[in-house]
C-alpha cells in the first residue's frame, strides 16, 4: 500500500515535468545530497535512500514551477529518518518535501523544519507533507525553537504528524517578520498535532500565527481539518496574533487551554470541535479584537473558566497598546453548541487596566448547557454591547446578568451518528451547532504509516513483579536491571544502596505486606538514594527510609532530579512510606525538584516523615521569575510530619506571565509537630507556597510549627484555608504581589490556640 | 624499561608463593576477571589485559598473605585504561593493585577507589601503587564523591598519580568511621597530587583524615613524600580531623590553602617544604587542638592571610563541640623557616565565640621574613600562652605585640644546593628550618609512564589565526571548526548567527581593526550567541555585539554556560567590546553563569553597554545558601554602561560555610548611567555583591542609576568603596548577615549629588 501510493507521486512527477527533462536522483549519504541539490532543477526528485541520516542540516532552493515541482521525497515514507541534529530548510518556489522522520535528536536551529533557507531566501508555493516530527526536542525545556517555522507565501503544511514537543516554544508558528511574507495564504491542514505535555511556563502553544509586533497585519492562513490531540503546553493551543485567518473543521481532544484569537481583527473560527472529556483546563475559545466570527462550532465536556472557558468573550483596554488587549468590537457568535460544560465568560478578565467591554456584537442561536452545582455563565462586565437572541440555556446556573437574556429550559438530546449531541426536538434546530458537521477522525489526519499515541499507563505497565532480597546493594541492582513499569518488591529486612539508583523509567518499589513483620527499611551511603532522568517516574509504597548512613554533606536529597536537563514530566507518589532520620547535615530534603524539571504530580499520602533537617517537597529552583515552576499536581494528604526542619512543601511560581494553569496544590488531613523551625529555613514557613493557582488546604492539624505562608502572584489564585487547628503556631503569612486589596484567599474555621492551651 | 620492571615484579611474585602453587592469570574481558577474582588464592596473580575496559566495576577481595599478596596488575602499566562508569573496591587482606589508569569517565560510587569491598569487607594490609586517576570526576560539580577512600588498616597508597578533580568531595580520604579503621598506621606517599581546579564550595579538600564526628580517636596516618601541586580546591589542602598523625617531607607547589589541623591532638608537621610562588591565597599550616607538633618545615613566598596565613595558630571555642575549634594547647612550633610571605596570624579567628588563645605552647628558634610593605606578624588574641624563644625577624613589619617578643634584624640569605633559603651567617644555624632538608621531587612521586601537567596557555595557544568573512553563518561554521586555542578575526561588516555556538574549546573572537572602518557587527537570531560548555572558554575582542535579531523571549543571554553540567573552570574575557540592543524582552543578559558552573575570571574592560534589559553578569545561580557560587575572579574596569535594566554583576555567594576564597570583584573606573532600573531587577541595585569576600570599588563614575548593595556574609570580607562619584543616585546599601556591629566596608572619598546638581 505504502509503495503504490508513492509510486503513484513519482510517476505524476514524470509525466508533468518530461518536456523539461526532468531527473530522479536516489542519494545515500549527505555530500551526494548536497551536490545534487546545488544543481536541482524544476521538475526534479531527489529521493533519499531508506536509513539514518544523523545530524543532517538539510537545506533545498531553487526555481521549481507549478506543474514542475522541485520534489526531496524518501525511498520509503517513513524509513528515511534524520536524526541527532538535523534540520530542514527550504528555499525558493514550488518544493515539495515528502515523508521525511524527523526522531532520535532535535533541532541545533531555531526551527526544525524552516519554510526560509536564510533571511533573504523564503520560500513560496511549497510544501511540506507525510513529515513526522517525533520527540524532537531541544533537552532542556527552557531552550525555546519552533518545530516548524512557516514563512513567505502559498505555502502548504499538511498531513504531518508532530507529537511530544517538551521544550519551549510553539510547535508550529507562521511567522509575519517581513513584508513577503504577509497576507499569505498559506494553508495548514489535515495534520495530527499529538500530545503536547505541560510545559510550565509560557511559549507552550501548539500553533501561533503572527506575533503581537506585527498584529495590524493580516495573515490570511487556513487552519482547516487538524487534530489537537492533548495538546497541553499552556492556555493557549492555538494563538491568533494576526488577521484574517480561517480555523475550520479541526478537531481538539482532550486539550488544556484554548483556542485563542489573541490579537489581529476579523479572524474566522468555524465548524469546529472541541471534545474536552471532562479534563482540568479544557477550553474552548477566546475572543478578543475587533471583527471576528465564533460560528457553527461544537463545544462539549470543558472543564477550564477564566480565560479557559469554554467560551469566553474578553474585556478590553482602552486604546490598547498593540502588545495588551483591544476591546472586542462587531464580534459576531453564533450558532454555537456549548454542552456539558463548566464556565462561559463574558467581559473576561476585566479589571482597572481591562476595562472596555464587548461592543457593537451578537451573540445568537447559540445552544449552551452548563454543569449542575457550578455557575455557568459569569459575567464579569457591562455586556449591554452584546446583541442576545435565541440562545437556549439546557442546563447549568447563571447567577448573573445573562440570565435576563436568555432563556432557560432543559433540552433533551441525543447523540447523531456524527457523534455529536443535537436537540431532539426539530423546533430547536435553529440553535446550536449545525447537523452536517463532519469531524475529521485520527485516520484523516497525519500519516498512516506512524502510529499515534494512545493511553499508556505508568507504573506496573510491563506485569512484572521482582522480589528483592535484603542486602547491600541488591536494590540498587534490582533497579538497574529493570524494565519500564516493573515493580520491585521487598521484604522485611535492610537494603543498602551504596550508588544512587539513576531512573530513567517508571519503576514502583513497593514493600510486601508481611504477617507480623515490619516494613523493609532503605538506608543509602551517597547523597541521594534515587535520581530521576529523562523518563523516570518513581512510586513507593509500604517501605521505610533511613537517613542514618548518608553522608556528612550539605543538601542531600533521599530523592532528587538529575542536574542534566529533563524533557519528560515525572510522577512520583508515595503511599505508606515512612522516611526518618534525615539529619547528618542541614537541609536534608526528601525530595528535590531542581531546575529545569517538571513534575505533572507529586502524591504523598498516608505517609510519616520525622526528624529530617530539609524540606519534604522542594519545588522551588526556578527561581528567575520567568513564570517557570517545578510542579504541577502536588498532592499531600493525611500524612503526618514531626520535626521537619524546614518546609512541608517549598512550591515557588514567580513572575507575572499568565500562560500557564498550575501550580495545584492540595494539603489535607496532615499532622504536622515542629515544622519549619530550622535555622536554615529562611522563608520562615511550615507551607510556602508561591504564586500557586490553585490551593485546598483543608483539615491540618499543626502544633509548634512556622506559619503557613500564602503568596498570590498572577492571575486568579484560589486559594482556601479551611478547617485547619493550629496549636502555638503563629498566624497566617499572607501576601499579594499584583493585587490591590485584602489576599483573596478563603480562610474559613481555622482555629488557634496558644502555647499555654497545649 | 617498562617491561622489565614489570618482569622482575611478577618473578618475585612467583618466587615467594612458589610453595602456595600461586596462579598467574591473564584476563581479557570483566566476565574472566569476574571469575577468576571469585576463587583468587595468596600469591595469585591476576593481570589485566591492555586496552580500554569500560564501565567496569572492578572488585577484588582474598585472603593473601605477607609474603604471598594477591596481586592485581597490568599487562604493561598505563596500558590498562578504565573508562566510563568504573571504580574499583578492595577487600580481604594482602592485596596488591597496580598500574591501572581511571579516565574518561566517573565512578558511580562514592569512591573511585575503595578499601572496602562492603561495610563488612574491608581491606587491611593491602596496597594500591602506580595508579592514575586523571580527571574522573563526576559531571556535576556538587555530586559528591572520594576519589580514593582508605578504610581498615596497615594500608599503604604510594606512587599514585591524581589530576584535575572537579566535583565536591575530597581527592583522597582516610575514614575513621569503624572501629576496625582506627589506629591504623596506613601510609601515603610518594604520591603525585596534581591540579585540582578551584571548587567554589566546601569539599575541595585533597587529602582528609577522619571527620570531626570520629576526631577523638587516633588515625595514625603517614602522610610523607607527595608533591601536592596547585590543589586549589578549597581552603584545606589537607585537613587533619583526627589524632596522631604525621605529615612529613611533603612539598606543596603553588597551592592555594593550607595544611591544617582541624580536629583531632598530637600530630606532627615537620620537613615539609611550601612554595607558594607569590600565588594568591596560598598558605602553610593552620594549628588548633592539642599536643601539636610543628617543626622542621620551610615555607617561602605566601601570599594568604587570616586562616590561609603562612602560619596560622587559631584561637578556640571554650569547652569546644566537636565540631568546632578546639583551644590550642601544648603545641611546640620550632625550627620552621616562612620567608617571602604575606601573614603569620596568632589567634586567628578570635571572636565571642573563638575567645580561648593558645596556652602551654612553644613559638622558638623560627626563621621568619615577610614582605615589605604589609604587616606581617598578626596578633588577634592575647598571646601570653605562647613562650617565644630564640625566633629572627629577618623582614617585614610587626606592629603586633610580638613585636616584643621577637627579634627583628634583616638577614642575608642564600639559597642552598637544595633551592631552599639560608642564613649566610653560620651563627643563624640553630634558626629555622634545617639544612638537610632534601624536598621529594616531580620524578619520585607518582609514575613515571604518565605526563604530569605543565602550564598551558589557554587563548591563541594553537597559534592559528583564521579570517572569517561577514555574512550568515560564517562566523558560526567558523566556530563549529575551530580547534582549542584558535583565534578567529572578523573584518569590517555584519555577522549574523542562525545557530548557538556551542563552545568546548578556547577560543578567541576578534575584530581586525581596519584603518577607517568600523568594527564587525555580531548579530544572532537565536535567545544565546554562545553556550559555554565543559572545556569551553571565550575571549573577545574589537568588535560589537547587537541583540537586534533576537528572538521575543524572555532571559535572552549573549553568552550563557549551558544546562548541562560543567566540569571545567572558563575564563571569559572581553577587551574593546560593545554589546548593544539586547532590548527584545525582559531580563536578556550580557553573560549569565548558570547552576553549577564556575567561572575562575570572568574580564571585562574597555568596552562599552547600552540599552540591555538584563544584567550585564549574572552569577546568581547558586541560591541555595550552601556556599557555592558561579564566579571566582570578576574583573569590570574602564567601561561604560547607559541604560541597563538590571545589574551591572550580580554576585551571589550565600551560606556560612568558610571554605571558600572568592568572589573576588574588581570594578573600577567604569561610567554608569541608567543602570538598575527595569521593574525586573527585584534587588534594586546597580551592583549587587552578596557574600563577595574582596571587593574594590574604585574610581566610577554613577549617573542616575539604583545604589549599589553590598552583603556581607561568613568570614573577614575586605571590601573598599574609594573616590566613586554618583549623581542622582541613592546612597549604598549594606548589610552584615553574620557580624554584630557597623558594615565592614573601608568607604572613603565617594561624592554624592542631587539629581539637582547634574
Amino acid at each position: 500500500m505504502m509503495m503504490t501510493r508513492l509510486c503513484l507521486v513519482l510517476v505524476a512527477v514524470w509525466c508533468s515535468s518530461a518536456p523539461a527533462l526532468a531527473e530522479s536522483y536516489l542519494v545515500r549519504t549527505q555530500a551526494e545530497y548536497s551536490e545534487i541539490a546545488k544543481s536541482v532543477e524544476a521538475g526534479d526528485v531527489i529521493i533519499l535512500a531508506d536509513g539514518e541520516w544523523r545530524d543532517f542540516e538539510m537545506v533545498i532552493t531553487g526555481e521549481g514551477s507549478s506543474d514542475s515541482p522541485i520534489t526531496i521525497t524518501a525511498e520509503n515514507r517513513g524509513e528515511v529518518i534524520l536524526t541527532g541534529q538535523s534540520s530542514l530548510r527550504i528555499g525558493g518556489q514550488f518544493i515539495v518535501v515528502d515523508g521525511l522522520v524527523f526522531k532520535d535528536g532535535y533541532s541545533p536551529r531555531g526551527e526544525v523544519v524552516s519554510f526560509r533557507r536564510t533571511k533573504q531566501d523564503i520560500a513560496s508555493h511549497s510544501r511540506v507533507t507525510q513529515v513526522v516530527i517525533d520527540n524532537f526536542s531541544k533537552p532542556d525545556r527552557y531552550e525555546s525553537d519552533y518545530w516548524v517555522g512557516i514563512y513567505g507565501k502559498n505555502n502548504r503544511f499538511d498531513h504531518n504528524h508532530m507529537v511530544g514537543k517538551t521544550n519551549k516554544g510553539v510547535t508550529l508558528a507562521v511567522r509575519l517578520d517581513s513584508e513577503e511574507s504577509r497576507d499569505n495564504g498559506h494553508l495548514i491542514d489535515h495534520n495530527y498535532f499529538g500530545p503536547r505535555p505541560v510545559l510550565g511556563s509560557n511559549g507552550g502553544e501548539t500553533l501561533r500565527i503572527g506575533t503581537s509586533r506585527y498584529s495590524m497585519f493580516n495573515s490570511n492562513s487556513i487552519v482547516e481539518n487538524n487534530i489537537f490531540d492533548r495538546t497541553d503546553g499552556e492556555v493557549e493551543i492555538i494563538s491568533s496574533k494576526s488577521g484574517g485567518n480561517v480555523f475550520r473543521g479541526n478537531v481538539f481532544l482532550r486539550s488544556r487551554g484554548t483556542l485563542t484569537l489573541r490579537h489581529g481583527d476579523n479572524s474566522v473560527v468555524e465548524r469546529n470541535v472541541f471534545l474536552g472529556g471532562g479534563k482540568d483546563y479544557t477550553g474552548g475559545i477566546r475572543v478578543i479584537n475587533r471583527g471576528q466570527i465564533v460560528r457553527d462550532n461544537y463545544i462539549e465536556g470543558m472543564r477550564g473558566t477564566g480565560f479557559s472557558s469554554a467560551l469566553a468573550v474578553m474585556n478590553g483596554v482602552p486604546n490598547s497598546p498593540v502588545n495588551r488587549y483591544v476591546q472586542v468590537e462587531g464580534a459576531v457568535i453564533e450558532n454555537n453548541t456549548v454542552i456539558d460544560s463548566r464556565r462561559i465568560t463574558l467581559g473576561a478578565g476585566a479589571d482597572e487596566e481591562r476595562s472596555a467591554p464587548p461592543i457593537d456584537s451578537t451573540f445568537k442561536n447559540n445552544l449552551l448547557g452548563g454543569l449542575e452545582d457550578d455557575t455557568f455563565i459569569e459575567v464579569d462586565a457591562d455586556i449591554s454591547g452584546l446583541a442576545f437572541a435565541d440562545n437556549r440555556v439546557a442546563a447549568g446556573n447563571i447567577h448573573s446578568a445573562a440570565a435576563q437574556y436568555m432563556r432557560q429550559a432543559p433540552v433533551e438530546m441525543e447523540r447523531a451518528a456524527n457523534g455529536l449531541l443535537y436537540p431532539v426536538d426539530p423546533a430547536l434546530a435553529s440553535i446550536g451547532a449545525p447537523r452536517d458537521l463532519s469531524p475529521v477522525t485520527l485516520d484523516q489526519v497525519g500519516v498512516e504509516w506512524y502510529e499515534k499515541p494512545g493511553n499508556a499507563a505508568v507504573f506496573g505497565s510491563s506485569g512484572r513483579v521482582i522480589e528483592v532480597a535484603p542486602g547491600e546493594d541488591t536494590l540498587v541492582d534490582a533497579a538497574l536491571a529493570a524494565h519500564d513499569g516493573d515493580v520491585l518488591l521487598l521484604s522485611d529486612g535492610e537494603y543498602i544502596a551504596n550508588r544512587t539508583i539513576p531512573l530513567d523509567k517508571a519503576l514502583t518499589i513497593r514493600g510486601a505486606f508481611e504477617e507480623g513483620g515490619h516494613q523493609p527499611t532503605i538506608f543509602f551511603t551517597r547523597p541521594t538514594l534515587v535520581e530521576l532522568k529523562d523518563g523516570g517516574n518513581l512510586q513507593l509504597a509500604n517501605l521505610t527510609i533511613d537517613g542514618a548512613l548518608a553522608p556528612d554533606s550539605v543538601g542531600n536529597s533521599a530523592i532528587r532530579t538529575t542536574t542534566y536537563p529533563i524533557k519528560s514530566n515525572m510522577l512520583i507518589e508515595m503511599d505508606g512510606v515512612t522516611v526518618r532520620g534525615l539529619i547528618v547535615n542541614k537541609s536534608f530534603n526528601v525530595l528535590t525538584l531542581g531546575k529545569s524539571a517538571l513534575a505533572d504530580r507529586v502524591s504523598i499520602k498516608n505517609s510519616n516523615f520525622a526528624d529530617i533537617t530539609g524540606a519534604i517537597v522542594s519545588a522551588a529552583a526556578e527561581t528567575e521569575d520567568f513564570g517557570q515552576y517545578n510542579v504541577e499536581y502536588l498532592d499531600i494528604v493525611s500524612s503526618n510530619f514531626a520535626n521537619i526542619g524546614e518546609a512541608i512543601a517549598n512550591v515557588y511560581r514567580g513572575g507575572r506571565d499568565e500562560s500557564t494553569f498550575g501550580p495545584f496544590v492540595t494539603f489535607a488531613n496532615n499532622n504536622l509537630a515542629g515544622v519549619g523551625l530550622a535555622a536554615t529555613n529562611t522563608v520562615g514557613a511550615s507551607l510556602n507556597l508561591h504564586g500557586v493557582q490553585i490551593a485546598d488546604i483543608e483539615r491540618n492539624m499543626v502544633a509548634a510549627s512556622s506559619p503557613f505562608r500564602i503568596v498570590h502572584t498572577v492571575g486568579t489564585p484560589r486559594t482556601s484555608v479551611i478547617e485547619n487547628q493550629f496549636a502555638a503556631t503563629p498566624s497566617f503569612i499572607l501576601e499579594e504581589l499584583n493585587y490591590e486589596g485584602d489576599h483573596r484567599a478563603v480562610l474559613d474555621g481555622n482555629v488557634f490556640t496558644g502555647s499555654d492551651e497545649q
